[in-house]
């Protein structure tokens, strides 16, 4: 709540503010725009919301979080004293920035997956201050779960998760691991269990299968780089293995510098579920710009913009 | 300190934990190592210190902030029971991903300008969580100056920055807000102003010196690319007009979409200080991977990782 | 005349004609076609005309200026005695190659322009010998004006012009050139003022508007390259500027290294009259080539070209 | 004469002089400068003499004609009334743009072909007005020859050439008008015969050396495309037969698309004189600007030019 | 036949054999499947059949020859014991490898020259222990004609041929050697002369033509690269000379470098038979592999193949 | 024999023979040169040398077996009547064009693999007639050994192997595979095992070694693309994991898509034998050309070579 109230502010908005006091401007009626430098969709307009709700006289319309918007579209007006919101300029913006960069490459990866689930995975590239910024804004592009438990119930839902090589390691054998995990679990959780710490993914896929027989819901896939990666060819035989055992309802889920393209592949191959890690930390942050648009009523414009205010039905009351 | 704590955490590694906890093996003594997908300039240390400073038994070794690693190398080692960390792996790394990312662009942005100062302009474009976060790192990579409040205190030093678009537009001309500025500021406080508001940039820099004569600092060009961005030759003929008629203590700083190869064309052209924004906020994550390699004593790894203990004489130790 | 009689001729076809007399076969019944090695737009067929009309028993057939050709067309065919014209095969290739390259350029210009005007601003990159040549050849391919004087007289129109930078210079104000401008011109001379010399253009083709009213017809933006130059945001900017401020008739035309790209561009983004040079005057010229096809009445060719008339019904009887 | 007194200047120039002496700033002193966009070496500097020798009190200052320039390197410098030179920016950079183009690509060639001969046969692809302008810029640029009798007197030296296919096609046999062309011809003008019209090049040649013996300079070869045009294969294969016959003492002259690259090839495969022709004339123009730097004695610049004169220590006075 | 017994086969495949009657397992009942790596024409299954014809119990299904097939497609399956066929992988797989690959190329060939005759001149890239080989898989592509005696008894043909350079050599002239093979050869053969030897191909062509007239079926154009090889505007320029004398009913037969696109192109310049050489003979084998997919009964595969038989329907049994 | 003989040989040389017999030109003496197309190492003299022994009159010069040259060299000369060699000239060059071009891709792979031993596993890419000689033209490219056991012969030495999947799958276990292998094979044969065929290679590798202990002198990498292939990560985990457990003295072979960058990269993570098939078996044959170049003791040659003997020191005597 601090951050989001200004400490982390830009020196050169409060600069601005003592400036216009000494002038006796800061009151000053304005509009000001928000579009951004390329499109995509839109996330991060909660955290906006939030910071303005209370200030006086300060009126505020967007788009919905989820929408898509196009290269310089304006996608939030401002209307009210210009020292009611001015200081936060920085703060707006960057509220915007990183999560719509996040929503965009997300629903990239859905639209690859269609009906199949997608994971984020992302969680230990980021700071921990935003990850579950981030995998709320995932969630926002479409994604199916998050692995934060914060960002879990930012989005109102469960965390999803399998178990990770080092229980696995710690223990020295998957399938003994995957036991331990079947009892300890409540009833209703997925059984899903990486397959790929110690033996080759084919084999150690049906050891387990054979261990935990209806009970297991998925095997995880997430061969290191070293080993090849996970490829279409192994995602189809590890499916024709399974199956040809009779474990067609044990699903296989992937990891591993997955992308919309590799999601397309790997789900023809038989694949179901996808983790997602850095395609969406990666993506940069889209970058946003604040211009006022009119001042005390006037249409006015720095030098490159287009003074007053620019129409967009898209927009909806927000506070 | 929460978000430090593990709100944040994987649900897989809270799930390894009540795993382990219910074989009894929760306390395991194993030796973990992290490695960095590619090479770049290390930071981020500081919090993951805070995280693991009282924790039973736990010690840690590591490179300084700011030194520079190599693809692959080991770049931190954990010596502990398993119970004692395990749970914070995706926090430990987070904590290190994107600020090394930042802090090696901003190495060779710093790299580039040499003696020239650099500040970062990037807060714009992160969540206001971490954009202080950004702005410490980028000056652990040899930035000269933040313009966070947060940051700059982190940091230790002073927030720099200049008056923004929106102050002019409101006072509606340049010149008078140069001189109210002036008026009003600390007299050991550097004046810079912006002067790309209203009118051509050449002519708009010389008002100004005239107005501020010995006072003025430096001016700022951010010219917007609709009247084609901040070029070398722009650069070039504000330098000669200022020095013709006499203003050759007055700096020009810079803005823009810069990057280390438009830095050094941009000082080669007469620029003295230069904005960096999305060349430190846009970059990736450094993708950082813990592995346990000691387990028990034993020297063990997943497939794919080399068993044991990988010596690397930069690690200091931190815990 | 005299450069068309001759005198630029090359010494192989002065030297052919020697050992042809000398060996009586000067008069030889000969029948040669001209061909281009691309295709494009013809001119230059005056000059031919006016050469070869007074030539003893030589006929001549080619396609109308301004008619397209194909890569190895036959575009002219000349019949009669091989002394009448062979002398002149390097004058005649000459008085076709360039022109037919500048109309070719030109047409493309003008289909990118479509109904709006475009004028020919090379003559700067020419020597004057052929910059009227040029002017010419740009109308014949769909230009609607050339600046040069002879140039418009050649093709029976009116030159067309602004007032260059230099005036703006040493009067030293773009609006005060604008009034006197408006005072000196004929009535029915459209109005059309440079608006980059000194400020930023969107603000001084305000100026210029306010100035003159309903008498202005057009502001022109030549923006150097060290401003960005003339860019489809600056344009659409002007041209918002001056509709917002009830300036709608101001026509905006521009100039300064457009292509045909660029134009249907700059045209999309308001611009209405567009002046070209260097497109058209760095055009290549289009290689000719002259074949003997028929010697006393028998088909024959040179290794590599097919003996014999090549049929094109295209071709009209000009001599 | 009536060419370079300005019939062809530009309408605007004209229009400017108008302008100027209705507000009696037409005599205000100015010093112009002039540069290119692009690097070259200086032609046409004779012709802007000759148009500003007898102008009242202009002095005109440039480089040599021959002489290499840098982009953007200031290469003539023209100081005295306004009126006396305005009028004639247009003419002025028309004579420069195309025969500095053309110099330009000469030198490139001439450096290519080191101490053989490079003659120059491009007159076929312009205007005959200005061919012979173009051979002396060749010229200037380090050719041997021209082919035009004009530009060859322009120049002080004699036309070069050999035969045209016309004439053999006409005769019907390439020994006998070798034997013709021998008879009739000085006997010091150098016998050099094309060997490319009926028969394989290396057959032919070899004809022509048994019926001329030593009276025979050289063969040249102009294959054409559909022959596979002039090879490094093709002159080594010929040069080794003559020399295998004992006619060693016939050089090869090649031509046909050549450009600095195949002359270096075709050099070292044998060949001795080069003839070069759209590589020449399809070279653009330089485009040169002119500015007016000086006014009433203060340095001056419209926007994106530095105002007052620069210096250039290469500048000789030529008026 | 000694050779397809095993001679040449892998050592491997030699204590395979060893090791496994060492175990009692020689005969072992399996089913092995043979795939291609990249998809393409079959060829060679012949030999194969040979191989393995008197085998014990080993029956064998595949393609027919000439048939197509994709990457990864099952297109041999043998079954029996071990011991009776797995000896010969190595053999096996070479006599498909190699054949596949040119019946592939010479597919392609052919469907560029449709009704066009198309011959195979590759023998002399290759060892003469395959080239007969090579040209049987070349008709199965579908080429219309071998140069090798052995090649065409195997595909039950005539050999086809014109007469070499060095015959028309040592004889001193082509018309002179056309006139002896005349004479010579049985009156039902057809005529076709090569007319690059010692001069240019369109006047020897119809030197050749007016020598033999009705009698010649065709001129065959070879030009080496040094003369430019054989291109469309050679072709299109003999076929026009032929045409213009009466010689319609000459075929051109034109070789040298050939490939899908050139073959398209000549045959639109005129060219109506194709000697195609090292198309064919540098095709890469297509790489096949033999899996054990069923051993005693069981579906079994090594790690990275699908376990038990792939059906295809298109396998037709052959023994 | 037969082969070498003529039985392939093209029927343009049989009538070669025919026409020249029938003129009485059968014996014209002659002296032909062969050269290739590009630069190679040279193999396949010992099947031109078996085939031209016993010619009447027939002289032959050539390179070396093993000895590198350039494109269009000299090669081979080959002087004497024309009737007792010219039939074979599609034989003779067919006997050299591919065993240089695979001896040339042998010598790349040698030098990329230093002090380390190279095998050559290309037989099943290649009919089994030729399969021989390419692995001899790949020993005397450099290779170390063939898995041919008539090349091994050819060659001189022992063929080399190791034990295929196909066994391993029969009899269903690496390590009783590996366990019987060492029973029956004499002392002193090198025990190379595979170890890809069931698991992990990693793990195979040493549950292998375990087995064997001292006897075992290297493990087999043959990793299929499905699983990632052979990596330089993959080879260098293998050999640390041995090297930890003590096996430093197990070698490291590897096979599958070689090429010499990637046996540079493979050895210097540790493989120390390397199998390479498709860079030899896909290598292109190195095209030839036999030319006559003197006939009847003159300097004679078709268009487009120079007629007479080419000097070269490096050739020696054959026959």
């Amino acid at each position: 709540e601090e951050i989001l109230r200004g400490a982390t502010t830009d020196i050169y908005f409060v600069r601005s503010y003592e400036l216009l006091h000494h002038m006796g401007l800061g009151g000053t009626p304005v509009v000001a725009e928000i579009f951004a430098r390329r499109g995509g969709v839109f996330a991060g307009i909660q955290d906006v919301k939030r910071l303005l709700a209370d200030k006086n006289g300060v009126k505020m319309w967007s788009l919905d979080e989820g929408e898509e918007f196009e290269s310089r579209e304006v996608i939030i007006r401002v209307e009210g004293p210009y020292d009611q919101f001015g200081l936060f300029e920085t703060v707006i913006l960057g509220c915007l920035a990183s999560p719509s960069g996040w929503a965009t490459a997300a629903r990239e990866c859905k639209q690859a997956a269609g009906d199949s689930a997608v994971f984020c995975f992302g969680a230990r590239h980021l700071h921990p201050a935003v990850a579950p910024v981030m995998e709320r804004a995932a969630i926002i592009g479409g994604f199916d779960g998050a692995s934060c438990i914060l960002a879990a119930k930012l989005a109102g839902g469960e965390p999803v998760g399998t178990v990770p090589h080092a229980v696995i390691l710690i223990m020295g054998d998957t399938v003994e691991v995957a036991n331990v995990y079947d009892k300890v679990m409540p009833a209703d959780a997925p059984r899903v269990v990486l397959v790929d710490t110690f033996h080759d993914e084919a084999e150690e896929a049906l050891r387990v299968a054979e261990a935990l027989g209806d009970r297991l819901a998925g095997v995880r896939l997430d061969t290191p780089g070293e080993r090849g990666g996970v490829t279409t060819d192994l995602v189809f035989e590890v499916r024709n293995r399974l199956d040809q055992k009779g474990f067609g309802h044990v699903n296989i889920m992937v990891s591993g510098g997955l992308n919309p393209e590799r999601i397309i592949e790997l789900k023809a191959a038989g694949a179901s579920a996808f983790g997602v890690g850095s395609y969406i930390t990666a993506a940069p942050p889209i970058d946003m710009t604040m211009d006022l648009k009119v001042i005390n009523g006037l249409p006015v414009a720095k030098r490159g913009r287009i003074p007053g205010i620019t129409d967009n039905p898209k927009l909806k009351r927000q506070i």
